[in-house]
């Protein structure tokens, strides 16, 4: 049985623990979170802190709280030379402070608290300093997870940046795809089943094969017909640079 | 029984003609296109022809060409008050020669010839001048679709852009993370998970309570990580435009 504490009380901490509860192999034996409040809201009803002196023994610390406070809270752990890792796809491995043995456990999913998430298919990308932490990560992220990925902290940098666009900048995409459709009187609905498809064309083909659009077919005409359209300048913009873009890809230099 | 011409043998053409053919109350009686070979590569063994002047008799005519070839092709048919319609997002329905009753028949989905379509879950936006016609199209969309709303053109050009946004620049983004992983030897499946996600999280909310990400949290110094991470200058372009649209959405105007 593998010991775990959990530091951190938000969307990844939330997941993390309910992932772990369900895995037979795994006991988080402590949440801490500095504010009572963060404890109070997850659902967990196992020993918790908000006294970084108080940690309990465990395999593993997790910590899973905003990028910039990763260092800091690492610094402030008392104990030495434990595995202590975080979930954090931008943070370097030697971000976290050299006293204990340090890892990084980062499942590359987008949690809210208020969705569940079926964990058995989010890729969990883990590294470590020794053979040994690595198994041991190994072993706790294959308890919740099926795609298991030794990635070092370079490579998970850009894993990072990747899954900025094809996850924030598209959602980014439905917003205004939002806003455009509601100040028309159009409901969102409607644009749903294009959205589901969109997504489901690259599961067996690359993006290149599937983009379709004026922009790709080079239509001038709709492109500048669409450019009216838009009344708010940053919309302008992107659709612009977009379609720029677009073309460069398929060869087409010009706007 | 609904007898249907389609004129055009592109990637709507296609699905629409299979679409057809499943339903038990319509007969795609004719194909027309002006090259024999697109005519050869349709999966389609009923009457062809690549001679405008010899088209059947039908009660609907469905003109599925470039945008920019719609126009055209309804001035060179050669009789006159019939049902003539178009499929295009961004063309009018008075971009049809009047000679004809026209009206717009809008199946709202991205489609390649290579990937098979549900159209019973494509939203098809229809528009006619009278009501008997916009009856039929009625009844021809829902014979293929669950979902028929009637649109005007003004309506549905803002629709076709907010789907250029939705399908082609959310592809787009898959393009740029598929870009990054492969050139840091990442696999690009390791993403796919997260694109599901993103996509399935706007079904039962709005995407402006799903956004996630740096931009969303003002997170300045992985922005800016980022931004030195990325290499290529539309890239670079994108990341910064899209973060300051997605921080002005959010009340934060400075990037």
């Amino acid at each position: 049985m593998f010991r775990v504490v959990i530091l951190g009380a938000g969307n990844v901490a939330t997941h993390l623990i309910q992932a772990f509860e369900k895995a037979s192999n795994v006991e988080v034996v402590q949440v801490f979170n500095r504010s009572k409040k963060g404890l109070e809201s997850l659902p967990f009803a196992g020993n918790s802190t908000t006294d970084i002196n108080h940690l309990m023994e465990a395999d593993c610390y997790i910590i899973s709280v905003p990028d910039d406070a990763v260092q800091e809270l690492s610094e402030s752990i008392p104990f030495s030379n434990r595995l202590v890792v975080h979930t954090s796809g931008s943070v370097s491995l030697n971000e976290l402070n050299s006293k204990n043995r340090r890892g990084v456990f980062y499942p590359l999913q987008t949690f809210s608290k208020e969705r569940a998430v079926d964990f058995s298919v989010v890729p969990i990308c883990i590294e470590a300093e020794n053979s040994i932490d690595l198994k041991v990560l190994n072993e706790l992220a294959s308890s919740v997870s099926k795609s298991v990925y030794e990635v070092n902290s370079e490579k998970r940098k850009q894993l990072h940046l990747a899954a900025v666009f094809v996850c924030n900048f598209v959602n980014h995409m439905y917003q205004i795809g939002f806003d455009l459709s509601e100040k028309n009187g159009i409901p969102f609905s409607i644009l749903k089943p294009l959205i589901k498809e969109t997504a489901a064309k690259i599961e067996n083909a690359s993006p290149k094969e599937m983009q379709t659009g004026p922009a790709k077919r080079n239509d001038q005409n709709t492109i500048e017909k669409h450019l009216n359209l838009l009344e708010q300048p940053l919309q302008k913009e992107i659709y612009k640079l977009l379609s720029q873009s677009i073309q460069k890809t398929y060869g087409r230099e010009k706007l």
